[in-house]
């Protein structure tokens, strides 16, 4: 096997431990993360990190970088307190992933990709359209990581919007029936296929 | 499309709300994280939580909730500090599975699976054979998250193992020729398989 220490690590160029970092942690949830400026202007920004937190109550929480970026999906968050988690297809990985390009905070993804915002009863922020899992989410709190100086934001699910396929009957929701992708490292976008779900597991009486 | 407003959700059944709310992130990173009790027995526990923070310097974090498995792991990692994570093949995904089962920490879940300890130089944390990924991790700070009573574990990379047919020049880590797994949800398994990988992202100057 390969073996790298932390001297190892220090010691490698930018771009070569950016890549090997990002893509260690393994497969990362990919998500389209709408929020809307002052101006009413839409930004949408592709985030890898969107985390479970929690069932009750239904948080998720994902960490921003002091770059250009997530600070505008950052700082309209803090600004209006809202925000959509948009699930990403196969069909829209170009579009997706064209999102992560800095634009200035007055220009829209929406209107330099093929991503559509699609509006809904009840919420201020669009959506992504033809995204299978739609979620709406209020600002609930941040954390500075004083380590690396970046802010995990924690999120509180209010409304929930899914392709009906998707859903089983207990609550589990099927992603690949969705063609949902999944992210490795920074730039590289998978398929995923179910192999298998398992039970509940509990601790074997006998070895 | 399927509809859930944040009364629907808080009125679910704890089961039906647990499957939906854990599969809604998107599809989630599958590692087992080995720690050490003072009684040198070592806990093995599959984390879906785990997540690139940042990579200079190389930092992880992930999850820990008030349940007893997690604690076990939670426990040893302050008293210890160290811990490895490792990630989860095809081969692996029932063992795996099986180490979310609630065993006592004097247990173990090397005992009780497949998956067996492997010892290296210079770590006092064994790593798991055969995962293509090993990273040895150091505690480095622990946030509260006051919201739901969980814990976001900060570790820092210190040595880092990999197949070498995974790594690429640039440093990005090609998952899928690990048949490294991924985690839908609390319970399925799934196997990506890489579509494309895309070049740094740079606005375009006309639409």
């Amino acid at each position: 096997m390969k073996y790298f220490n932390t001297n190892d690590i220090q010691a490698m160029s930018k771009i070569f431990r950016l890549n090997l970092i990002n893509s260690i942690t393994g497969y990362k949830s990919a998500n389209l993360i709408v929020t809307k400026t002052n101006s009413k202007i839409y930004n949408v920004a592709i985030f890898s990190s969107v985390t479970h937190l929690g069932s009750d109550p239904p948080l998720i929480g994902f960490i921003t970088r002091p770059g250009p970026v997530p600070r505008n999906t950052y700082d309209n968050i803090i600004e209006n307190g809202y925000f959509t988690i948009n699930h990403i297809t196969k069909n829209q990985i170009e579009s997706a992933h064209h999102s992560s390009a800095k634009y200035p905070k007055n220009i829209s993804e929406f209107d330099k990709t093929t991503l559509s915002p699609e509006f809904k009863e009840n919420f201020v922020i669009p959506f992504v359209k033809n995204s299978p899992i739609q979620i709406a989410c209020s600002f609930s709190n941040e954390y500075h990581i004083t380590e690396n100086n970046t802010k995990l934001i924690i999120g509180r699910i209010e409304n929930l919007f899914l392709n009906e396929n998707l859903l089983n009957k207990d609550g589990w929701v099927e992603l690949n029936k969705g063609e949902i992708v999944t992210i490795n490292g920074l730039d590289g976008y998978a398929l995923p296929k179910l192999i298998k779900r398992f039970s509940y597991a509990r601790p074997k009486i006998k070895k």
